[in-house]
């Protein structure tokens, strides 16, 4: 179906992958813009997506301990005002609420009831979730606790991008607090470490995680892990972070226990989340030219059936709905991967069939099938697999669909990941000095990540910054050779990856 | 366990049942007032049960073929101007973002970036999901819309009561469009009767459905439906309801659509709602003055085993918990009810076995099993079961346990369910004149419901009013009789329930 140079997506991934990225996620009917400055509406396609991360996520999460919770949309400023790092960090891009009812001024609606203290729409809950925690906890026996709640964020972004930086965005934040540093910074790698597994397994987006440089961390944190994916331009996204918080915030938020000494210590705090940006960070990996191609683990549907009704003989017409319904009902009770349930549906809009076809392939469907007056008599249909470079027809007896459908969405899985695993692989580039750092950045050519050694400093460097390159990481995986640090040229045993990121 | 007058809950129900409500949800661990200007902090317990009330109901709504979305939580003053009855009827409680950033002046942090148009926090989404509507919707094939969002809403709340009034609560809320006016009215029907099934089979709450007056609609509805619940004090509590925009919001916000004779119409639409209120209307339908009951089918852990274990013999402190363990894994896979998974769990905490006990009769977890040193041998347990009246021990073998785990939720369900519905039932009072009503909600002793004739009107009445009586719906069942209105004395063939309320 992509042959002939032409695409379902104009443009191309080659000629303008912003502008791709953007008509992707438009024709793919997964999300729009709004005309509310900076927020989206997220499309039932796009959020069917998101309820499927929600769903997986949320029971890994919930393995690791965590219970879910809700805490309040607003924080009073002097909330945000105890943590200096933090405050700082968030000040400016803070939606304020200074009112709390309207007016009628000259026929027009203004705001009422100032508030004495403005509330802030969360940016992120450590400090409203830190006066919840310091009330819970009072003795060793109240801890480890760790809450987890899935909510709406508000950063004012001044430049939105749909699903990867929008003023509003769905998110899921997880707060700990522990009685020792120890478990807090196990807790804190368990947890990107969740995140890494949850992204190469199930929206087959591998990815590289690592600390943040110091001068990367969330505001307020010892230590920032991430886990960065590649996109299908060679920049980097930034896909799930976790934070190592030591007592920065149980001191501010005085979150304090009485250990089984009878000493007052304050906690170990620790917190990670991801969004909906892991929703972008799936379309830039796996989308390709005709549309979205999403991994079957995370489908809100994993295979359509789309009758071709001729619309001459009512009849006919009726025979063909009726065996799209009789297929879809032998498809019924199908599991794949680790007991998924296979979601299936019949396509009974009045569309014409064509139309419905591209409809599905920009969407990404995993599986299409389509069954017409021919395929009745011999229990056939026609498929065609997503992953499929072509997308060619294959016809198919229905025994035979039912029988494989359950390894053909493993495979396509596979493939998407592998894909995606392959590219990556292949586009980092080890590098061991500066010039060859700057050549390739400054190159029109050069793609992808570069991994070069780094002695980790608390200073962003300006070269770098001028380049809009950042240093993404510093990986976990490490070779732990002596090397020269391609900044400093001071001796370091650590790699970094560097790269033009979201 | 409730015997000789000691409750775990000061005060009982008959002594004051609101601050028993409060202290109900308090000792639950369910939720609690934050610091946060009639906010709240929904605890796992409480979380726990909306997670199965989004579950079971969303179900229900994707069934009746809405699809999830997410719109945004910001709505432009200019959207909400539009329906001019909408603005009236919310504008009073709106909380409203005035700055994007933050700035410090003399050391103190204050609102800057002052935006050029306010934003409102969304009280309800129909006017920017309108906004959505007037750009997906064409033509008659795009009809009928049904889109469903599950998310927090701010009403700014001057008397705010955990779970039941809240400045800020979660919800769904379900908007359509169609292309008559009679679907629109099946639709809004049909979501009512969707409620009122929920409520019942669910919750275990039974409400009477119907339709509210004229003057207590939604601000910009042509009928409002209802579900109104009997606590346990007698008064009415509206727990869902369903509105019938017709076109009013269609024409404020220009959601037109092209007929299939190519003349350009105005959709009709619809939107309905449930929030966190449920889980106040469960508890006070069903707790007592030893804490909450769950009803099993919204339970987040329908059985705790408790092992105990006595702390002075450490071989036989671990030989019970794993006998705990052991029973745990017996009762894996079992469902009730619907194919509903029944969850269990072994609670470890160091806590004594008397306080995890009370823990848990208070939280209302439908059955507790004790497992002792002295049940090992001849593998039996201790059970409690939440339903019954004294909460006496039975002692059961392990396997009669997991025989049986299904058949005693289910009873428990409907045990819960009964009961409310017989004292509801019981507390119906069917008058024939203002003079008995008004006698009847001037005494101390009467409780519950009047049902009498009226005859539907577009204003309050103001004795009503005084008396802080109000028409809670016009039941759907009615029996058609010729009577005359306790109002006004003119004929009428409807009743109508009246009712203190929340």
């Amino acid at each position: 179906m992509g042959k002939q140079n032409r695409t379902a997506i104009t443009p191309r991934r080659d000629q303008d992958f912003p502008k791709w990225y953007q008509e992707v996620v438009k024709e793919a009917e997964m999300a729009e813009m709004a005309h509310v400055r900076g927020c989206m509406v997220i499309k039932p396609w796009g959020y069917g997506m998101w309820e499927q991360i929600q769903a997986r996520l949320g029971d890994m999460i919930k393995a690791c301990g965590a219970e879910n919770a809700y805490f309040p949309l607003f924080i009073p400023l002097k909330y945000i005002q105890k943590e200096a790092e933090h405050v700082e960090g968030f000040a400016q891009e803070m939606a304020v609420v200074t009112h709390h009812r309207l007016e009628k001024v000259d026929g027009q609606l203004v705001p009422a009831g100032k508030l004495t203290e403005p509330l802030v729409v969360r940016p992120t809950s450590e400090t409203i979730i830190g006066e919840s925690f310091s009330k819970w906890i009072n003795s060793y026996r109240d801890l480890p606790l760790k809450v987890n709640q899935w909510c709406n964020i508000v950063r004012w972004e001044m430049r939105p991008r749909v699903f990867l930086r929008t003023t509003e965005f769905l998110w899921q934040e997880g707060h700990t607090a522990f009685a020792t540093a120890e478990e807090a910074v196990t807790d804190s790698l368990q947890m990107v470490n969740v995140y890494k597994q949850f992204s190469e397994e199930w929206l087959a987006v591998p990815v590289i995680s690592g600390a943040k440089p110091a001068y990367d961390r969330f505001p307020g944190a010892v230590e920032t892990y991430t886990i960065e994916a590649m996109m299908q331009d060679g920049k980097a996204l930034q896909a799930g972070t976790s934070h190592d918080l030591a007592q920065n915030f149980s001191k501010a938020a005085n979150i304090s226990f009485t250990d089984s000494d009878g000493e007052v210590q304050f906690a170990h705090t620790t917190s990670w989340g991801v969004s909906t940006r892991l929703i972008g960070a799936a379309i830039m990996t796996h989308g390709d030219d005709d549309g979205v191609r999403v991994p079957p683990r995370i489908a809100p549907l994993h295979i359509v059936i789309v009758p071709i009704q001729r619309g001459k003989d009512t009849e006919q017409d009726k025979a063909v709905m009726n065996y799209a319904d009789n297929v879809l009902e032998r498809l019924k009770g199908i599991t794949f991967a680790d007991n998924l349930p296979m979601l299936a549906k019949v396509d009974k809009r009045l569309n014409s069939s064509t139309e419905k076809r591209w409809n599905w392939v920009k969407k990404g469907v995993p599986v299409q099938i389509e069954v017409g007056p021919r395929d009745i008599e011999n229990d056939n249909a026609v498929m065609r697999v997503r992953s499929e470079e072509s997308m060619d027809k294959s016809f198919v007896s229905v025994d035979d669909l039912v029988a494989n459908a359950s390894s053909i969405l493993d495979k396509i899985q596979t493939t998407y990941f592998d894909q995606a695993k392959k590219r990556m692989d292949e586009s980092i580039t080890d590098l061991k000095s500066y010039e060859e750092l700057e050549k390739f950045f400054k190159s029109a050519d050069s793609y992808g990540f570069v991994r070069a050694p780094w002695l980790p400093s608390d200073v962003e460097d300006t070269r770098l910054k001028e380049m809009a390159v950042t240093i993404r990481c510093i990986p976990f995986e490490q070779k732990q050779e002596k090397m020269r640090c391609i900044l400093t040229g001071e001796e370091t045993d650590s790699v970094a990856i560097f790269s033009k990121a979201y």
